[in-house]
């Protein structure tokens, strides 16, 4: 099956010539086509160029698709996600507008446990059912590929459910999912006095069980004051590596504990938050494969400080931008607005935003050999956006500018 | 032609009972009703209560609107904004991004002028065309109450040219509209050294034409160093009072130079920005009939200070969110953005952001009699949300949760 978007006003690519991410300084260069066509056989992209390159292998069933009136970008890959969760945590919301912080309120038996007593409660059938219909409110704003951590179960039972939830979505839902055991989120209550023996059942219980089931690909860890310290982080990330998953890390959200340094040293895929990494951190990042995910969200949500993304970028470490959808910290998925937020925030200029949120992204994810990018044998995951140039979508903020989400080579409708 | 939606989940229904506005503390009050139905006869709400209390009165052809999975809102009322404008300047979007402030970028000939070139260049067609497009998109994120400001002309053929797209736009268009000369927005390039001629020519020639074909209802000045001083913004505004016209000034945006002193003496309906305001000018809002309209979307664009939203209201001052839409300053028309913007950044709580995104607004605007709250005798300018709880809609932020605009009491259908 064939499908040509012919004549694209703007064709950004983020082309990165096979290169798993751009680092720093490259993250500029998102490779801007002007009336380029993209021909897609079978959900690839097998062709991109002038549309008369193409006329000659075009099978005469062949969809087509004017491109003119249109922007198009790789569907955004969300890297750093909670979007499975029970309840919500509104009320918070509004303590935190009357000056309470995200740390008070989490003293006072809200914040994460409050999700964690909802999640907990509900089915695994209600918890797919309310995500579901997350997941289509994500597509529709242009994200197509989007990583799900657990980590509001934080009992065996409870973990298991969402990660048996994150990966029945993963075949269920359009949208591609990757899934990322977050069973270090939290100390749950019950282990309150007994952290070594949570750690213990983490690592020598579920997590064999998680990856036996293959119910994700990663392992990641909370490691901040009053979470997870750097060595039971080591500890939980070294054990999730034996068992054969891919690892990432929370880190310097609130405080600089050494957490980035940690995620240097085991190499992770990627190290995220990192509102207060510090410099010495940031050197650390420089000449690895590891992403930094950022997620100007929280910072916005919580107005706390942002990650000095700037610096990040200035000193050639890769930096990709994710939404941490959640209800506590982050009630969004709109990595547009995302955008917005790490340009007018973080001095992020649009081009670095664009790459930091598709083929970094994607990286972060360890599917930028799949996604991130339109580049021929990638998966046709394109965005069309009824827009006259590329920086509308960060500068047009606060409304959905995606006019058609091309999944796997399919134009979508939506009821 | 009668509607009744019953059995709405929370109906909030702002209601003031009379009152113009409501006053700092009292912004919280928003009467929020369970279970409540609402009765619309002929675009005007005619009873809220229980559902059995219509059903004496319901005709036969009555429409009906279940309306228990919803919250449902007054329209929001935007107070302040310049939706009708040419060109757009997502490269200073850019620009700053990279460092460059608004200021620098007027300085080099970007800014507001920007904007007045791509005005003057376009015809009343292309803007009214360019500018229905947004209000229907505005509508769709449920405004349905817009003030529209001249001010991107500043000669009297372009400036007339707006005010009149914006008059035929209210007649047209089903937003309502209420419009504001802003011949007084910067000194037009042609008049740099002849300020003077420039006042005069707004004063002695063109607001005479404006207010006699009653092209629009309000006169506003940019009371700002490199604008127009405190003086000049008294003679412009005395003026246009005698001319009839209703006042506004936007005020103590970068620099606090003495014109919310102005607007309280002038007892002007609204005085807007405020982001620099000083303590004396807070106290002087105090015990006047001037709101206060605060343009969130403008600092966090412009990543400047916020107005302190917090102070002014717990001074008693009635404070207005409007958006400020613009493609300079405020890329954006979404209301809950806005509100999502205040209460994170501002410490402006859900309740109070609610009163200012509605009753404020409409009396920012001189329509509080009319629009603004879900009382008897109002407009059913009615917005249903598919929320489980109005605090949903600064919380659940970058999407758009409004599921049925009831506009004069039709319930709206977008293609």
């Amino acid at each position: 099956m064939q499908l040509l978007i012919s004549n694209i006003r703007q064709l950004v690519t983020v082309r990165s010539g096979g290169k798993p991410f751009k680092a720093g300084r490259e993250m500029r260069d998102i490779g801007v086509l002007e009336n380029a066509s993209v021909l897609i056989e079978n959900g690839v992209i097998t062709w991109i160029g002038n549309a008369s390159d193409f006329m000659n292998t075009l099978q005469p069933d062949a969809d087509t698709l004017d491109g003119s009136s249109y922007v198009a970008l790789p569907g955004f890959v969300d890297a750093h996600t909670h979007a499975l969760f029970g309840g919500s945590r509104e009320n918070e919301f509004a303590l935190r507008s009357e000056g309470k912080t995200y740390q008070d309120i989490a003293a006072q038996g809200g914040g994460i446990l409050s999700t964690v007593n909802a999640t907990r409660a509900a089915t695994k059938r209600e918890l797919k059912k309310a995500t579901s219909k997350r997941l289509d409110a994500m597509m529709k704003h242009g994200t197509t590929t989007v990583e799900i951590k657990s980590g509001y179960g934080l009992s065996e039972e409870s973990e298991i459910k969402m990660l048996e939830a994150i990966t029945e979505l993963a075949d269920e839902h359009l949208i591609s999912i990757r899934s990322t055991f977050l069973g270090a989120h939290a100390l749950p209550p019950e282990f309150k006095d007994r952290r070594a023996e949570y750690i213990d059942l983490l690592c020598n219980r579920m997590m064999p069980y998680v990856a036996k089931r293959r119910l994700a690909q990663f392992c990641d860890v909370f490691c901040e004051v009053g979470y997870f310290s750097v060595e039971e982080s080591r500890k939980i990330l070294e054990q999730a590596r034996t068992h054969g998953l891919a690892l990432k890390l929370h880190a310097d959200e609130f405080n600089s504990i050494g957490g980035t340094t940690l995620a240097a040293q085991l190499q992770v895929a990627s190290v995220d938050h990192l509102e207060h990494i510090s410099e010495d951190s940031i050197a650390g990042l420089r000449r690895g494969k590891t992403v930094a995910v950022l997620l100007p969200g929280v910072s916005f949500f919580l107005r706390n400080p942002y990650a000095p993304a700037r610096k990040l970028i200035d000193a050639g470490v890769p930096v990709a931008i994710a939404s941490d959808f959640n209800p506590g910290s982050c009630m969004s998925f709109s990595m547009p607005l995302m955008m917005t937020i790490a340009c007018t925030q973080m001095s992020v200029t649009p081009e670095e935003a664009i790459t930091a949120s598709t083929l970094n992204g994607a990286a972060a994810m360890g599917v930028s050999d799949q996604v991130g990018s339109i580049e021929v044998g990638k998966r046709a995951d394109i965005v069309l956006y009824d827009i006259p140039h590329y920086r509308y979508l960060a500068y047009h903020f606060g409304t959905n500018l995606a006019a058609k989400i091309i999944k796997n080579g399919t134009i979508l409708e939506f009821p």
